[in-house]
């Protein structure tokens, strides 16, 4: 079905299409970098989320090219750390933030360097490290380092750069400022060549947004898995993003967005959420410090409703989906007819189990909605088992009830564990049935799902004796003679009809009702072991070693039953050994198949 | 035993305690705040960490009061933003870094504001904005205030605050332009004298650590439960204290210590990384920017041994530890004679699994050393099973190399699930057994518990068949006659015992050897049902619904066997029917016991 995070990217768009202000770069709007890439390109708007697994959300205009820019700058400056080392960048720029215009004649840091990387000036001093090797000239190195993060070949396009160039005097006086003041080393326009020709590079918003999560990705890029740059580089290039990435918005920017985040002339513009995701948005119209006015909106609305700023979003785990698993496998506790088992064992695939742990923000939200609007169609019933979950955000809730509306339109249906009601009842608004356990959660959709797939008489409200299937085994004649042997009884809701402790007191069939088996744990509480319905048997664990039971049985709701008693049995080997060992041998054998039963439950759950 | 982190902390204590650089702050020395609280201090130096769960570590000075100076800007900024809301605030403080020294005479920020609340101009106009309400002073709501934060109750030192209004000429001056400049409404005095009495509140380098792990935690103190501060408020602190919070040293701040924080002349610093934890420094000596020395160089030093920098640690969980429990609770399928079942039993709980989920960094590391640290000395054997760890930090590597080593020197011992080696050898140097699935982890205890705890002959080499435990209900009489109908079979390593689908081919004895039992599970994997040793039985299951061998037995290593087969089965059934009831009395009860067992086991897995 259709992605609810998709389905708010959607909306997002068209509100803030509707912003028309700004616009776009052009040559001399501003003496920094001039000449626009597509003066008709005023209307395009894009936008891009990447998650650290690669899994990408787009809207609009996110495959069409457009020029880096500014967003070069984080890129190169991570190239200049991994070939110089820190040291020897930071000889050259500082890393605090200048408050200051992009295009500030800016070097007056400590030492007469740079105050960042993120400044045109810093920039410059970092493209004048940018060296070629192998044969390669600098910018064919720049070139494949930004396509490592990209995920696809990248070039820098010559027309533009030729246009940057021959607007370019401003910076051309810059380079020769830092030449003079020893921050350059060698030509300076050399330097301002790589630097425009790196700005030059082209992208889509699409590729913004994979470079982005790649350094949310501690530099790895989540599709190609190759390593772009390290992790201590990361942390230094997303520190002085965090800092200095918005030109003179710094501290409103880290206040009201709370991402490192850069953006370019050109329109586009990235923000990161370490260790979660990568957002990015292309659209051209500019306000007057150059950012894309409809990619600061975005990037603000963005944070604040998926609660992507680094405070809020700090506890939210990668993936919050700890276990996911079809009923078949992991079946209720409830104790089945073979024909109901046989069943289940057929359409169990259609109720799936998942289990949340850890913290509902942004990424675990996000990773879990995926997974369940991704469920096979048959799948009808979905049990969310958020027993185990910290945390849950405004955004998870939101993002469960959009889930829940459009598994509803196809006649599919969330089922929670959610004993403490962790869900804000106004997602749930009743519709949606809440259990204490997940066995209880897993038993209700086992009965719809009996009931949908009608095995007729799967769960009967009432089973003769002689249709045990605890005497299956034995012919009729057999079956008669021992049901002949029994006493019949009933009880009401609650009555104990066996008590831990109590001697073998026989074995007892069911004719209708439910009966619960509970016994007490090694830590003194009181647990749960089966339920039992018409047709199935109980009273044999008290088999067990030492002839005491082992169990409490508990009617719920009325129950009847008829018990082969404990003396009605040895009369029967006394008086009739081979009508005996039929009886015992058909125990036996219905005691083996439940326990084969439950020994591959376990090991499928041993597997996990 | 010790925490490895409180380990840590004391070397780092040692460590820097050599730092012998700055001067404490003393009158004279800077005309911003002045008089020292305590010159006698120098030598103090303490380190507290507080995590978002309220757990403490400390070293050294701790207990010591002394005042909290601008310490306190952040907090006062916070319950301006709570009192006026985010608009009336702003109007009169921006939220950019000045890049200035916390002294500067500047409120030259855009509209004549303070450029943001943690330069003295900007913590005198939030002064200026906090009132007293219901017959309390402003300071008496500054001090509740602050005291819900660090969970005590804290106050305001006369002696300190009339030293300081004696040497504030400075902020008295300051105080009077930010009225000129209408950023102040009333009496300027009045400003100054809230500000320097709340730099007067007395606190310990605990009380500290607590108020950042406040901060951490969304606000709420994570002892008290008390909520100090709303998230919207939190969030815009944070930010404003990580892009301004060290003076002139922020952006060098965020790249190398990447948390926010805040200093005081007093020689206390916090940092705070969010959604996890609180760190703390108290330590007078400051440098050239009013910070702490060592309070500084502890802050680089643990961001960077603990990955606390807000990219590294972003993808932290709150807690790694999704189920831990003792191995009486979660047996292996490995089947046992009753004789260790019930050693086993007795002595189970002297073995852990601990299963750990999502990332293993800062967060995720301490908590999960924690819980291991504080299992019961009687838990002699702790299984880490790290499959579904996402990513393991070096952080914690190191921290589980050190607890393997306290381990060792109580005689206890580590057992990893981890089948893909995911955590770095040189911290498992060979002598940390490693298992590719928790079932072979949890095995391998038991039979360590049997040997330490020796239930002698519980896992016998070799069990005669009238010693089976299947048996064990009939006399000895009638075992006899019961083994002298077998035949006995020996199968080398490998061999197939009995195949799926074979029909019933009777009970088979273990006399000597082990025996795999696997089938195929519903997507068609093979998978282990149980491991049987001497003195069990098997061919039962083939009792299941029709009479076919619903599993696979093979020969692990060299077998014995005894076999009573089917027709022998059918002989003594035709010939001695009473022989019959009693041997198949004997396995039903068996069956049952074991049908039992699992049950329990199911039972106690469903309530996690």
């Amino acid at each position: 079905m259709q992605s609810p995070i998709l389905e708010y990217l959607r909306r997002v768009h068209a509100d803030l299409a509707r912003l028309e202000e700004g616009a776009p770069y052009s040559a001399g709007r501003t003496d920094a970098l001039a000449a626009p890439d597509d003066t008709d390109a005023a209307g395009d708007f894009g936008i891009a989320l990447a998650t650290v697994d690669g899994y990408v959300y787009e809207v609009g205009a996110t495959a069409k090219e457009f020029s880096l820019h500014s967003i070069s700058k984080p890129l190169s400056y991570g190239l200049a750390l991994t070939d110089h080392g820190f040291d020897a960048v930071d000889a050259k720029v500082d890393v605090e933030p200048s408050g200051e215009a992009f295009h500030e004649l800016s070097f007056g840091g400590a030492g007469g360097r740079p105050a960042n990387a993120m400044i045109n000036a810093g920039a410059l001093a970092v493209a004048s490290l940018l060296k070629g090797s192998g044969g390669r000239s600098a910018i064919r190195r720049i070139e494949e380092h930004y396509s490592l993060f990209a995920g696809r070949p990248l070039g820098s396009n010559g027309r533009v750069f030729r246009t940057e160039l021959a607007n370019s005097d401003r910076n051309h006086g810059l380079a020769y400022l830092l030449s003079s003041a020893g921050v350059i080393d060698g030509d300076p326009t050399r330097a301002l060549e790589t630097y425009l020709r790196q700005c030059a590079i082209q992208v889509t918003c699409r590729d913004l947004a994979m470079m982005a999560a790649t350094l949310a990705n501690g530099g790895t890029n989540p599709v190609t898995g190759a390593e772009a740059l390290g992790l201590d580089a990361v942390e230094r290039v997303l520190s002085v993003m965090m800092t200095s990435g918005m030109y003179d918005d710094a501290g409103d920017w880290v206040a009201s967005v709370g991402m490192p985040a850069k953006s370019g002339v050109g329109g586009g513009i990235i923000a990161v959420l370490p260790g979660q995701a990568g957002l990015a948005v292309y659209s051209p119209p500019l306000d007057r410090h150059g950012n894309s006015v409809r990619g600061v909106a975005t990037c603000r609305r963005i944070s604040r409703d998926m609660e992507m700023h680094f405070v809020r979003s700090a506890r939210a785990g990668q993936s919050a989906i700890r276990s996911s698993g079809t009923i078949d496998r992991e079946p209720s506790t409830t104790r089945r007819t073979e024909e109901a088992a046989a069943a289940l064992a057929e359409h169990g695939h259609r109720a799936a189990v998942v289990r949340l742990t850890g913290d509902l923000f942004f990424a675990g939200t996000e990773s879990v909605v995926r997974e369940l609007s991704g469920l096979p169609r048959e799948v009808e019933w979905i049990i969310v088992d958020v027993r185990d979950v910290d945390e849950i955000s405004r955004l998870a809730t939101m993002m469960l009830a959009e889930l829940r509306r459009g598994l509803a339109e196809q006649g599919r249906a969330l089922v929670l564990v959610d004993p403490d009601g962790r869900l804000d009842p106004a997602f749930a608004d009743g519709e949606v049935p809440r259990f204490a356990t997940r066995d209880r959660a897993v038993a209700h959709c086992e009965d719809l799902l009996l009931e949908r797939y009608g095995a007729a008489g799967a769960r009967p409200d009432s089973v003769p004796v002689v249709a045990s299937p605890a005497l299956a085994l034995l012919g009729d004649t057999d079956t008669r003679r021992i049901a002949a042997l029994m006493e019949r009884h009933s009880f009401a809701d609650g009555d104990v009809v066996r008590r831990v402790g109590q001697r073998f007191g026989g074995v007892f069939f069911i004719l209708s009702g439910a009966v619960g088996i509970t016994a007490v744990d090694a830590d003194g509480t009181r647990v749960r072991l089966s339920t039992l319905t018409a047709g199935m048997t109980f009273g044999d664990l008290a088999l067990g070693d030492d002839d005491r039971q082992e169990t409490t049985a508990k009617a719920e709701g009325r129950v009847e039953v008829m018990v082969l008693r404990a003396d009605a049995i040895e009369d029967l080997e006394r008086d009739d050994p081979a009508l005996a060992v039929q009886l015992w041998r058909a125990l036996a054998r219905d005691a083996y198949f439940r326990m084969d039963l439950d020994a591959r439950s376990e090991a499928a759950r041993m597997r996990r």
